[in-house]
């Protein structure tokens, strides 16, 4: 569920070379856009910061959504990996547990600030750009997926209930922990965080065989 | 809790007329940052659709945070009056599944689009203006504290444990209902919302006495 997706068709035709100028430009388009949003960051701070030129930068993304476009599949990929390996393997109340206290950690390390790269883009983008908001969809659904995989070994095993609905379930954690996240992000403190997920893993503990 | 809070400084001195102006420009901006995001919104865009001069609205707002703060304050308004009168009497386990029924109204109302007023708001500032930052927590706070107060009640008459955490039950039902806002406004469906009130409540009737 969240291993590394094929390469786009943009990346397939890239050369060594052209694939790492791409990937250093969609870098540096996350990292502001992540501390400025999508709005506050212009392809030219894009260019200045991954040190490419004018004529490179149009080479890989001829506009600005191009470029957002890249950023949400690389922000998905991130957000995913930096919860692995728990996230691959969300199969019993213990890892859930231990997911919840990694993800706490994370927004302590960086002082609460930014939030969910994918919420804050789908905050920006959702209403604004079609295109990003299917890709902002998907990348949500990769997560959930992982989540629900999860429970749903847990309800095979007889850990929950016959009855208990993985998707349903996969569901009510992502939103909680995004509603965590922004939460966490506007108070600057991980309580918000802490308690929708206590509550979300409360939820699915009464959902116990 | 929810009701409308006295006059800042900068309304009290002005004529009633003076206000009226006043409210149309924060309306306008209100409105224009809803739809395209505040960094999407110029004053020029504001001054235009409010039908006001340069000179009122500099009058009014010398500058863009200034606005923008007093954004935050109108849409917290219309959020919290908006869930009216439910809000102000979330003391039932019936009135907290109305209070679901109608913030999933309003959200299929307006085609799921938009997310929270406030929730948007947080998205986009939290990080980049502080004085903004302390706005979002103060309307998060009102909000919070108006489903809060409604479980003490419950909590009071007996309906909740004694050892049910009205703080903490509140913060469940934010975070939840952030969340949802912010799948639903992505996925153009209500399931999120939906999903994360259904077990906010039931979290809530875990603690039934």
């Amino acid at each position: 569920m969240t291993q590394r997706p094929l390469m786009s068709e943009d990346e397939a035709r890239l050369t060594a070379k052209g694939r790492a100028t791409r990937a250093r430009i969609v870098q540096a388009a996350a990292d502001l856009m992540f501390e400025r949003g999508v709005a506050g960051t212009s392809t030219e701070d894009v260019r200045e910061s991954a040190g490419v030129s004018n004529s490179q930068l149009y080479h890989y993304f001829n506009d600005k959504n191009r470029l957002v476009r890249a950023v949400i599949v690389h922000q998905t990929q991130q957000v995913l990996d930096a919860q692995q390996p728990l996230l691959g393997r969300l199969d019993s109340f213990g890892a859930l547990e231990a997911w919840r206290d990694l993800l706490i950690d994370l927004q302590q390390q960086r002082d609460c600030r930014g939030g969910c790269p994918i919420g804050s883009l789908a905050g920006e983008l959702a209403d604004a750009d079609e295109e990003a908001r299917k890709l902002l969809v998907t990348g949500f659904a990769r997560w959930e997926s992982a989540i629900r995989d999860g429970l749903a070994s847990m309800r095979d095993r007889g850990e929950l209930r016959p009855d208990a609905d993985p998707d349903q379930l996969a569901l009510v954690a992502l939103t909680a922990l995004q509603g965590g996240l922004l939460l966490t992000e506007t108070r600057r403190d991980v309580a918000p965080l802490r308690a929708g997920l206590n509550a979300a893993i409360a939820y699915i503990r009464s959902h116990a065989a």
